[in-house]
């Protein structure tokens, strides 16, 4: 039977990007739709009934939500080149950091975004109180996942493009390379590697987008008390 | 070699008695030490210096945190009684819910515990409808895994005590057995079950630490705005 794969994103979703990423580096074909969320696909709504989000891998009419859990399904289905390494301790670690970036990073990097005067200052020094823990775990490593890419990698990926769009839409360095060298280094190589690189959404397309939406917090901030 | 293998826990974590669950489950010889989070353990801190939290498992001298993370370790390191399936796609869905249970099924029912008034009123609203998805998904099924206990079961188990814990400190049912015949009737086969039911942690000391817990929130929302 010919394998049937779609994925279910939107253009600008780093979470969808994880899952784009992971298929295309395993060589596997697939369609994917782009859904526009202010009038989400019936085929959206009935495959993630609980979530009503993308990402959504339907593989042979099968719906899988949740991209770490699409990541650990790619990998446990199509077995070349595996972004788990073997050995039980060092996927435990992998998915640790995994889940922190979600749990963590991105929380605390989201607080930054949308924070205004005190209130932000305070969450670039939480954001970057986390990020610290990041430049530590790549000490003596190229990617997170060791040699190369792995699923910490694409479950970070994020950081590569969308903290130069935060930076620019609020005017602050949150990665400075004197700070996190070797955060900055990775960010760079994840970047340009073969297959992440095509991938990118423009960043001026970006920008906007995240602008808009940082656009009432900054109204209610302004707001008299 | 011999196994060393180490449990960091607190009496009452729900997060750590998944961990000590899934060890009896296997069959594994270990030891625990019942943290006391006002005052932790130098080993606590060194073994979990990103979250300082518990669980912690420490096996052969090294640590894993996060415990749907070492449910994953325990279930790869010791093969015997697997509480994940085989297929890929059911280990997707597994994942799935123990990730629901997490970050909704957990968040939706600690709001209806601190919330207080109209706030408390939609906060159980919104946990009710959180849990239609549990009941939905136990249709044709004994446990969420299926037939047998699954990993699914064990992150969910806190479910099986907490909630009669919560219902009696802020004195409203929750989990209905009418509205919730499916869960309800999991909840006490789970409750019961070997190795399940001799782990419980004292339920009228808990229901002492809860209040306690909740005090401050009560105190906040009398006081004059």
């Amino acid at each position: 039977m010919a394998e049937e794969v779609k994925l279910l994103k939107t253009w600008s979703s780093p979470f969808g990007l994880r899952a784009f990423w992971i298929l295309k580096l395993k060589g596997v074909q697939f369609d994917f739709i782009d859904e526009d969320l202010s009038n989400k696909s019936p085929l959206l709504l009935q495959s993630n009934p609980v979530y009503k989000k993308v990402p959504v891998l339907i593989h042979n009419g099968k719906p899988i939500s949740e991209s770490l859990v699409i990541l650990e399904y790619v990998d446990e289905t199509w077995k070349q080149n595996p972004l788990l390494p073997e050995d039980p301790y060092e996927r435990a670690r992998a998915r640790f950091w995994a889940k922190f970036g979600d749990d963590k990073v991105l929380a605390s990097i989201w607080n930054a975004f949308i924070k205004q005067g005190k209130e932000q200052e305070e969450a670039i020094g939480l954001a970057i109180e986390t990020l610290k823990f990041l430049e530590e775990e790549l000490k003596g490593k190229r990617f997170f996942g060791g040699e190369k890419i792995g699923l910490p990698d694409l479950a970070l990926g994020w950081l590569a493009n969308l903290i130069g769009v935060f930076e620019e839409v609020i005017g602050v360095k949150l990665i400075e390379k004197e700070r996190f060298p070797l955060l900055s280094a990775w960010m760079q190589e994840f970047a340009e590697a073969p297959v992440i690189k095509e991938s990118w959404p423009p960043h001026e397309k970006l920008v906007t987008k995240f602008r808009a939406i940082r656009e009432p917090y900054v109204a209610a901030a302004a707001q008299p008390k």
